[in-house]
């Protein structure tokens, strides 16, 4: 019996920053003192820095889930016509949150591993000129494919509609210009790039929205963002914190200016770049080829075999944890993670065990193959810097 | 300069069980492994002993006030009628609640520091048959009073009115028989009795209730408790779960068993009773004298003294924080915990400073007059034993 370290190769959780795990040992404070106040108002500064807007970004005590309903709590009123685009399990998220709170959503569906493409959005709104909001992934986790977010605010900006994206794996893996491409909302969540466990989420909330608010009618109470807007003006939160997660965060961000958020996302590409470099180096086939997210590469398993032999592979010889597909994906193509706390020496030991694990499946593979291959992208990347 | 350990005296966040702490650190799994599913049953099933139902009990991410939230949004339609007694902040969190949701409330206001009597909400369910609920705080926090739990039970009982009992404070402070008494939602919180930090709650649902969710139509998805139900049924979480705070709750419920749910009780009320004898013994005035909670004791700063000079002192000369009053209570009380993880050492040093803040104060104080009250009733209740 050999030591077998638990590693997290997943997209969210991801691993964890030490020095914010650490952080949430001091959870001994109360919300309502100075300690708390003092602490509360550089969190959120740091968190719009490293979002990059001159918006307001909030956090709300829940999944990112939590966030994406407020999302549509807060901006819309019941019967509101809202275009979807769903191209993956969580595309699917947003078009049951519209059924949940009774709009008009107006889906475009994708096939799993494609894309919606702006023509079909730009489309919809010359068809459904009244929509009110234009709801999307930027990187749709379950897939590896990412939407282009830029062309999707651009279309939003002429419009009425808000553009809401689901961010919680695109932040800190691609790049989002969130005032200048017009994203009205954007959410994140904590166990992503942002590096400490689950818990938390983020929304940004742009003028254009906030105008919105006014006039929206759907209930909300938890999730009233104004009232938490309020509130943080004051360094408090609306409801009781989720004290230990503030202090981590509090780590993690400090962490992330230090590397400079740009750079954690050129970390994320090149990671996912090699990633994919690897796989089909290794004669494996991508799950989405042509527009693929940095967030996370979902690869398919080889002809006749189940990825979720793939994944016990994984567990069983080494510890580390991939993902599996989700729905009807499961057992078709296994995920490996790029956001947040990952780096080059993860990926060499990840893709050497991927090597073992298909060897020992029977798929012929040689060994060090894969390994090269991102090692020449290191070596190109980084040695040369 | 001496040393002053920080120390948590307030009814939520209450002091931290530190076992329970350390074992936030083992945040590195995986919710959707078998590493997550082998543990979440587990704290699934000693919470709902400790709460001794054999109703389900679930878990949200997020604060108190989000369970309360769907303890509305998956229990009633639009202009439902329900009964709210509002005893203090809390509440009046539940009148916000009612709004927010389009319910149509019927209130039964008690002055801060008093309760709303069984005979009124019998009188209120006599005056309105078509009640679908009624909605109060077991323990008002704000105030440091008590609702009589089980005669409320029992008026609901015999109509068609869920019982929703706000217990974020009550659990682990006061005897709730939830199967007997006819509760039919009971809403909990992390950072209570619970002994970790914020960032859960929890909420009892009976089969009364489930049968009212087929019919209700407010819109919930974040919320949405069959969703939950369903998901807890397989071991898991709906959404991404906490982690950290389930690897926490997981110890402190193993640390609740050890102890027994009613020997935890019988620690908060003993505390309790301690408090208010040697807050009168220095003669301080209780704030809720008729019907005191035994999670927190809410005192009358002496005539002319600002209650926030007391907070301070405790703050300033020991690191102490205490409870100052909430709202227009704000000034006029401070409130000491005995919810959780306190004993009767905290409540030894937490007098002795008490005498020494009045003291410093210019209120003439016997030294050790206060700290002999609470010796007392040790002696009597504990050595005796």
């Amino acid at each position: 019996m050999h030591i077998k370290k638990q590693r997290l190769l997943t997209p969210g959780p991801t691993p964890l920053l030490p020095r914010a795990l650490h952080a949430m040992m001091a959870s001994d404070i109360h919300h309502r003192t100075q300690d708390f106040i003092r602490l509360y108002p550089t969190v959120l500064a740091d968190l719009k820095e490293v979002f990059g807007t001159q918006g307001d970004v909030l956090i709300t005590v829940s999944s990112g889930t939590g966030a994406l309903e407020a999302s549509v709590s807060n901006f819309f009123s019941e019967g509101d016509k809202v275009i979807i685009c769903s191209a993956g399990k969580f595309g699917e998220r947003w078009v049951d949150l519209a059924k949940a709170f009774r709009l008009n959503g107006v889906v475009l569906k994708a096939e799993y591993g494609d894309v919606v493409t702006p023509d079909r959005v730009k489309r919809a709104f010359a068809e459904n000129p009244d929509a009110k909001g234009l709801l999307f992934q930027a990187s749709e986790t379950s897939t590896g494919a990412a939407h282009d977010v830029q062309a999707f605010g651009e279309i939003c900006k002429g419009t009425d509609a808000l553009c809401i994206v689901d961010a919680i794996t695109g932040l800190g893996t691609m790049p989002l210009d969130i005032d200048g491409w017009g994203l009205d909302i954007i959410v994140g969540g904590s166990q992503k790039a942002f590096m400490i466990p689950p818990g938390l989420a983020f929304l940004s909330v742009s003028a254009k929205a906030w105008a919105r608010a006014e006039t929206a009618t759907l209930p909300r109470l938890y999730f009233d963002l104004k009232k938490e807007k309020k509130m943080a003006d004051k360094g408090e939160s609306a409801w009781t914190p989720n004290v230990s997660h503030i202090l981590a965060l509090a780590e993690a961000l400090k962490y992330i200016k230090e590397i400079g958020m740009d750079k954690l996302v050129e970390n994320a590409q090149l990671l996912a770049r090699a990633t994919r470099t690897a796989a089909t180096t290794l004669g494996l086939e991508l799950f989405a080829p042509n527009s693929p997210s940095s967030s996370v590469t979902a690869i398919k398993a080889p002809a006749g075999m189940d990825s979720g032999e793939i994944v016990k592979g994984f567990r069983n010889h080494f510890g580390s944890i991939i993902a599996n597909g989700q729905g009807t994906m499961k057992g078709q193509i296994f995920r490996i993670a790029h956001l947040g706390y990952f780096d080059f020496a993860d990926l060499f030991a990840m893709v050497a065990e991927l090597e073992l694990v298909l060897h020992s499946k029977g798929v012929p593979v040689e060994f060090g193959k894969g390994v090269a291959a991102v090692q020449k992208i290191y070596a190109e990347a980084a040695l040369k810097a």
